[in-house]
């Protein structure tokens, strides 16, 4: 039986979560699952909530918890990286900032996102601690990353460690099926190809039993996308702006590749106000109501849950699927059961011919006991492959640059490539704000 | 429904096969199988003996019969070419003079060997000219190698009409079950991988029910295949020759990799009779009672069954799935049922590392209604790799620069390379003497 390792476990939603999907796959009945936090009190309430939910659902896991990452790592086939450094605050206080400085949402991958440079500086160092703690103590585990940044994060670690066993995790392309049920299409009889980088991944290959399921969602755009755009929610994955990429591009984004979860790629649809409305766009009211007050909720819904222990959790958290690839990811594995998912690997069989070789695509892998083997896609129209280098790899590589030379130059390269900057000046002035922050201190000393 | 073009359909053999897994494949009902062959008295003997077959099976396909290629090749989604130019009489023939020029079995890919050089030169001309056809007429179609060479096929037409729907068909692979068989394994829970070049294909990923199945190779090795080799046949997988190979390489030959089937490769096990009887190797014996008498059994068991038109063909040819992979191809891209396929293509995205990329490899691939994408694999052990550019690949590409050019000296090179020739003027006086051979016209002048 496997040993999972969940670094970052003190998320409750994101623990119970993984723990369900591990009670409704049999074959991996009997795993070791450590649960690993810095913080004490969030990892022992997600603890206890998951030992509930497993011994409801009579399932026999040894459940272990610890603040000591070496200690949970020992022996681990699987390290899930789940955490996010510092907590949302200071993302929320930089883009307060940016916004003073001209900055709006659209096409910002390093500034208006939640991949913001000074978030991502402790990500990245964060992931690469835990990539040389698991190759001294665990060097044939596999290492999933499903915190973000996943596209610079895989990027850079398989370069820099290319013995790692290594995959980056993300649920974008699930909104495919969402796509074909808007459309009305039974998401269980479509297929489909969606290569891309993460975040920017693009439908390229669509079937519904076996036909050609394109002409099925330009007669839904032709016939029945005014009235949904009528009623849809801002933001929405068939909105006006994923309509106009589709007509501009003549192939579908998915999941986050237009969203503000993705950095609400590109600029143009929201060159301002009305532009945004004219598109069905407001990237910040997203983040506010979707993204924070939403998980926010979540979080007191757990609470709830966890202080009423007169009450099933189960009755609160149905034994549904979660659809998250990582539990059907370790079954695939350890039990050599072999399946095809969607992962971020690096390109390193040019999967996606035109993303470089060294950095990471989001790609259809077989995933077996043998591992992980990429598969080749037919790839992206030649404009978006411009596009991703453009706004996707250039400022990965220019960010992963400065991550390893700790020059503050670079970094400023990196916020001039941002959509939103008109001068060095507005960089510069906002690099400084931001590095003022008080949690930056690591960061700041990096870039002295 | 897909129309399939059968290209030497008169091998009722051959043909009977595919209509019996396209009658157990019902998503296929209903497809029009066109055979085409240039003999119109075995072609329609194998065309009355499927039709039978399929009325016996009350299965509705549309099948046609026809002597005229471009008519077959018109609509079709896929064409099987299966045909073999000139028939055995010509091999046995060249194999005789070889003989007579010191020539043996073992690890001679292109005298010795059905894959002889007189033999390919009109296969790869029949190739080039049904792709030519396709191109013109059907250029949507899969063009389907069954016919040998495979190798130097799948080379030469993907590198020369890059836009050509293309792969080759080998059942070779299948021996992993017939190995895991004799070691006492369910063939049903195993897992492999067995990458290589076609007919130079090895074991090296092995599971059963999810552990590796090596060590359970191993114990049988030791404790069991000494009786195991007292009984078997000359020539067997498990014999003493792969076991050797395995020992050497630490993967194990799968296949015709070490067969006569492939070649007999490589020379060292052929040395003299001696060493040959202490591998129990009998090559000579093996083409003689398997194929060519085996071969003749077929025929004429085929000849009594379609004479004899009061018994179903079905009580002679029960309705059991052949295991070629023909049928399971087209059923997954004609209806999209997405399955993982050992496949011969270019290994255009380094699948085999240090296989040159514009050169065919044996993977698995994913095949469904976007076609054939290649799966990247572990790769081969680097010796193999060397004895794989040394015996395979370098000799494919003379042979190739050799039916380009038309230049004499190119075929000389070619049978200089081959581990029997110890002078320039042994390789000539075999070349003089088999390009004399009445049937050879067309390559008497391609090399003038």
């Amino acid at each position: 039986m496997a040993k999972i390792s969940i670094i970052g476990a003190g998320s409750a939603m994101f623990s119970l979560s993984l723990i369900k999907d591990i009670c409704l796959t049999p074959s991996l009945e009997g795993s070791v699952v450590s649960f690993m936090d810095i913080d004490e009190q969030r990892l022992e309430s997600a603890y206890s909530l998951c030992e509930r939910y497993a011994k409801e659902a009579n399932i026999h896991l040894v459940l272990e918890k610890t603040t000591d990452r070496r200690e949970s790592l020992s022996g681990a086939d699987f390290v899930v990286l789940a955490a996010l450094v510092g907590g949302h605050q200071r993302l929320k206080d930089g883009w307060d900032i940016a916004q003073k400085h001209g900055y709006r949402f659209g096409g910002s991958l390093h500034v208006m996102h939640d991949e913001g440079f000074w978030i991502n500086f402790d990500q990245l160092r964060l992931m690469e601690s835990v990539m040389l703690d698991i190759l001294e103590i665990c060097p044939d585990a596999w290492y999933m990353l499903v915190s973000n940044p996943v596209m610079a994060g895989v990027t850079y670690l398989q370069r820099k460690y290319p013995q790692a066993k290594l995959a980056g995790f993300c649920h974008g392309s699930n909104g495919v099926k969402a796509v074909a049920e808007v459309i009305g299409l039974d998401p269980n009889h479509i297929t489909y190809e969606i290569p891309g980088v993460n975040h920017f991944i693009w439908l390229t290959e669509f079937r519904y039993k076996g036909e050609n399921a394109f002409p099925i969602l330009d007669r839904w755009i032709e016939e029945k996308s005014a009235a949904y755009i009528e009623n849809c929610a801002t933001c929405d994955w068939l909105g006006p702006k994923a309509l106009d990429l589709y007509k501009k591009f003549g192939v579908f984004p998915i999941g986050d590749t237009g969203n503000p979860g993705g950095g609400s790629w590109p600029a143009w649809h929201h060159a301002d106000q009305e532009t945004e409305h004219l598109y069905k766009e407001d990237p910040q009211a997203w983040w506010r109501d979707l993204y924070f007050a939403g998980g926010a909720a979540g979080v007191e819904r757990i609470r709830k849950v966890s202080e009423n222990t007169t009450e099933a959790v189960m009755d609160h958290f149905p034994p549904v699927h979660s659809s998250e690839p990582m539990i059907p990811f370790i079954e695939a594995i350890a039990c050599d059961v072999p399946r095809v998912m969607i992962l971020n690997i690096l390109n390193d069989s040019n999967y996606v011919p035109g993303i470089p070789l060294d950095f990471q695509v989001e790609i259809p892998c077989y995933v077996s006991g043998i591992g992980v083997q990429g598969i080749k896609t037919k790839g992206l129209p030649k404009p978006l492959i411009n596009f991703a280098l453009r706004d996707r790899v250039a400022p990965v590589e220019i960010e992963l640059q400065a991550y390893d030379s700790g020059n503050l130059k670079d970094l400023v390269q990196l916020v001039m490539m941002d959509p939103w900057t008109r001068s060095e000046k507005q960089a510069r002035a906002l690099l400084d704000d931001i590095l003022k922050l008080p949690s930056l201190a690591a960061m700041r000393q990096h870039f002295n």
